[in-house]
């Protein structure tokens, strides 16, 4: 049986993609051959988390460039068809926009070429997320109680995650006492992903639902907040989960610290701020397909926005792989 | 077939409750005859809604009353166990109080007397409502759309219900124009119960999760928060459905109304504020269930407060049957 982490590896020719919609209950894996495969994955959540989308695609690309008939042209329609699969989360972007340029260079073969870039994306990522661990571990105090949301961890990048990796690091460090995880409806991440990782990783934790977190942080039990993001703007405005915004509310109402974890690659240097933002909506079963008997009403609507914008104003300091930055970002 | 509403039916010698836990799907009725299918009701969530609960444990009260061998002894034990039921829920203490000094009472057949008090908490309870709904429809403005939780129509009282209550009849008077429903996790009781009351009386309604909140108030969407509430204490600090405290801070944060609609029988003089307030845990399982895989991880905790306290500060005004009050109550 497979290793569940990294929930992305080429192994040979193929792409092997965990299938994240089915955590914790069964680990099933995606084979790739073609970037559709890839496309398909990211568009239905199967691999999700920022950072790692961006490297899920980038090899979609190198699995583009290694068919028999691969041309310059198709690998680049190929980037394309993964730039239209998910709307918020930058690295996406910014990852096809750097497997692009490999593609349009003359030198060497473009399978190789597109290959060693993709990998290189994906470690590149992982040390990113080890510089920011440690950065985010520095900040804290001995024996804190942290509020997560989402899931930001292997889960979610190439290496041992944003948020969460700060959190596991400043665990081993002792300075991690106790997670608080929110599920994180619709789609449960935290309750399902974030929870599994902390298991696997024996550090004591507590899953709340999205609603109690108010509560909780009225109990002086939690003493900060990390999360990831999807997408930073110059201002520092941060796209991220649906739910984030309320969470810094909060915390900004009890003086809680209040952590963006994310590498230099989800800041999206062309947007000065969150008016820029484009914010993706989805299907509404998301939302009512666990509640029985709703398939069957008629006669209501769904708002089922995959992500809200926190404004920078709310956040303590953003942790990226090069320390504890503020905004404007360059 | 028996109609839906009202959810708690006295008919000849028996008890009907409408089985809450199984709407929308399914209409299913619980045929109680004695105190025991009653309390177990109500420890099941099968009936709910603080001034529902109260109605019910009266109806209870006059089953045991109603037995052959019944007497004021068995009928007090019968009213200790309704007791024992919930916690947090004021309206329970209330009416079992009121049915307690009837039934110590000398005068009259204890059976009678215990049948005509609980219809008359029954009754009295529907009046509330009406006045309740007319005082809150008074103090709004025309076409407005607003944001509600949990459920507090005809489904968790004697009558139309408290906020929804005041929101239906708002609707009618063309100040409601669209209602935002909260799924209200763990049970969904907005999106399982709210929506459908909403639905039959074909009034327009958006569900949301829970964490979307602060995100549609942002879009300026939202003009006034109403909600229930389960237990009220003297400064007018509120406990009601977990989830309701956030909701008040971003309502204040976004300078939107938020509403307390509730009965007098719902306000506990006898306690001065939050810290004096006893708030209910349920089972981890009502968190967990839903998650498909959770069962089977072992290694973390739950948290599952049925409620929480929303601080007077926070609270424009408290609607009641006496109209909009602020407090001191006394």
């Amino acid at each position: 049986m497979r290793n569940p982490l990294p929930p992305v590896q080429w192994d040979k020719d193929e792409l092997w993609i965990l299938d994240q919609r089915k955590l914790p209950s069964r680990e099933v894996w995606i084979r790739c051959h073609d970037v559709e495969t890839v496309a398909s994955a990211i568009e239905s959540l199967a691999v999700r988390g920022a950072p790692l989308i961006g490297i899920a695609a980038a090899y979609g690309v190198a699995l583009a460039a290694r068919r028999k008939d691969a041309t310059r042209e198709s690998t680049l329609e190929a980037v394309e068809r993964l730039r239209e699969t998910r709307q918020t989360g930058y690295n996406l972007f910014y990852e096809l926009a750097r497997m692009e340029r490999v593609v349009k260079q003359r030198r060497g073969r473009l399978a190789e070429r597109a290959l060693v870039e993709a990998r290189q994306i994906h470690t590149e990522d992982a040390v990113r997320c080890e510089a920011m661990a440690a950065h985010g571990a520095s900040v804290m105090d001995e024996g804190e109680q942290v509020l997560t949301y989402c899931n930001t961890g292997a889960l979610a990048t190439g290496g041992i995650g944003t948020a969460l990796g700060v959190i596991q690091t400043a665990f081993r460090q002792k300075k991690v006492a106790h997670v608080f995880v929110c599920e994180t409806r619709p789609l449960a991440q935290g309750a399902r992903l974030t929870l599994w990782e902390l298991v696997r990783a024996a550090i004591p934790c507590t899953l709340i639902c999205d609603n109690m977190a108010a509560a909780l942080m009225a109990t002086g039990e939690v003493q900060r907040v990390l999360v990831g993001a999807d997408r930073i703007a110059c201002n520092g405005d941060t796209a991220n989960k649906i739910g984030t915004y309320a969470l810094a509310l909060m915390a900004a109402y009890y003086e809680i610290p209040f952590h963006v974890v994310a590498p230099s690659t989800t800041v999206d240097v062309s947007i000065k701020g969150a008016a820029e933002m484009e914010l993706e909506e989805r299907d509404p079963r998301e939302l009512t397909r666990g509640i029985p008997g709703l398939a069957r009403l008629q006669g209501y609507d769904v708002w089922n926005p995959a992500f809200d914008i926190t404004p920078a104003g709310l956040i303590k300091s953003f942790i990226t792989e090069r320390g504890t930055e503020e905004p404007p970002f360059a």
